[in-house]
């Protein structure tokens, strides 16, 4: 039974600010309900229609927190889905890691990606590359906005991330950053990249000059026509495409 | 001064029917309205603030449509952006024409890809890879949906695009017609590809049965983590991306 205490409480997860007071956020549709279920994440409650349940059952057995039957119209009123007919889960963040890599991998920065479907759609792309770990500036959109998680697909529960001031990891950084440029090596001629950090700008002004300094290898991709840019997502999955290509892996 | 008239009139043009009962659509912002009015379209209207007008006095010069002097706050009512200090266009829509290709070109055919946000971010990377025509089923998106516009960046401007039923386009298509599949040939391996048709899918449903069977070379993208798929828009940048770079051009 959905209390109205519960339809309160789910409803004041669409601001951040009760979002960090709770330390909690939802996630809404079949696919990333299951997933974020079968993760490393902890969650607390699932509001689940009949249908969904009966489907999933052999998920939701093993499930220890709190599972609610609901209706489809009382789903599409808490989240933010036009039609959500499956479920929606409440999970707890988790906790502030610091940023610790390892030689070998490709790591994705972003300095300032602001726009929620942007930011999902670069860790749909990491998790498709293989791309395990990114490292976010305080100003880049938040992970756990529901805008994110929906672009995600999934993916959120799979990526590890770092909110940290980019100057202090780049500072400190002794391989290769690659920034993407107008003026740089063009992407499909690099030579034997080594992995490094992919520093993605934001969506109008790109990489900032305070970040611009720590580029070791500027990089552009090849235009053919008279656009003036990329969408940052856009460049991000061409990027990573080249650098999976040319490390061979 | 702008009339009563004149704003029921451009608020109609957000909807469908009313743009197509008009043949006309607006386009919002400094950058789109400034390669609008430089572009092959006819433009009835232009909404301007006095900063836009002021800085843009070339260009208005050569304009013999109607300029109307509006407010920041004037244009924010009008159309959809939140904040639009600049201008806001009304503009013709191009008659349809038939689709008459060329033998060398590399064209994008679209299976009904169904989000605006979608097809004007494949119309940017079109126009970025100097891709000139784009071929979209009847259910792909509108192409002057205001969030299509937008999202181009003032592409929308560059691309040529035929609505056609593509049974009927592949089906007297002679050249090759590359599709994205999960199980065709790594695109990074891909031999000589001769220019050709780009096919891509719906969202969720991928190409349709109907269409695979006029797919003469099945090509993926190669993923190395566990993403179950990519956003349409990204797989159909990494694909040029790829075409550009093995046909040397």
């Amino acid at each position: 039974m959905l209390s109205k205490n519960t339809v309160k409480f789910i409803k004041s997860l669409h601001q951040k600010k009760y979002r960090i007071e709770f330390g909690q956020f939802f996630v809404e549709g079949e696919k990333s309900v299951l997933e974020v279920l079968q993760s490393d994440f902890l969650v607390d409650l699932v509001l689940v229609t009949e249908a969904f349940e009966n489907k999933n059952f052999g998920v939701l057995k093993s499930f220890k927190g709190e599972l609610i039957r609901v209706t489809q119209n009382q789903l599409e009123q808490l989240g933010q889905f036009q039609s959500n007919d499956s479920a929606l889960a409440v999970v707890r963040m988790k906790p502030n890691t610091p940023f610790l890599p390892e030689n070998d991998e490709l790591i994705i920065a972003l300095d300032d990606v602001r726009d929620p479907g942007n930011l999902g759609t670069i860790i749909r792309v990491a998790d498709w590359y293989g791309i395990q770990k990114l490292v976010f500036s305080p100003q880049t959109a938040e992970f756990y906005n529901p805008k994110v998680i929906q672009s995600t697909m999934g993916s959120f529960t799979r990526v590890k991330f770092f909110y940290e001031e980019l100057e202090s990891v780049l500072g400190r950084w002794k391989r290769p950053v690659y920034g993407a440029f107008l003026d740089g090596t063009i992407i499909h001629k690099l030579q034997n990249p080594a992995p490094g950090i992919l520093l993605m700008g934001n969506e109008s002004k790109g990489i900032s000059p305070e970040m611009e300094k720590f580029v070791s290898k500027k990089v552009t991709i090849p235009g053919f026509g008279k656009a003036e840019s990329l969408n940052v997502a856009i460049a991000t999955a061409i990027l990573c495409d080249n650098f999976k290509r040319l490390m061979g892996s």
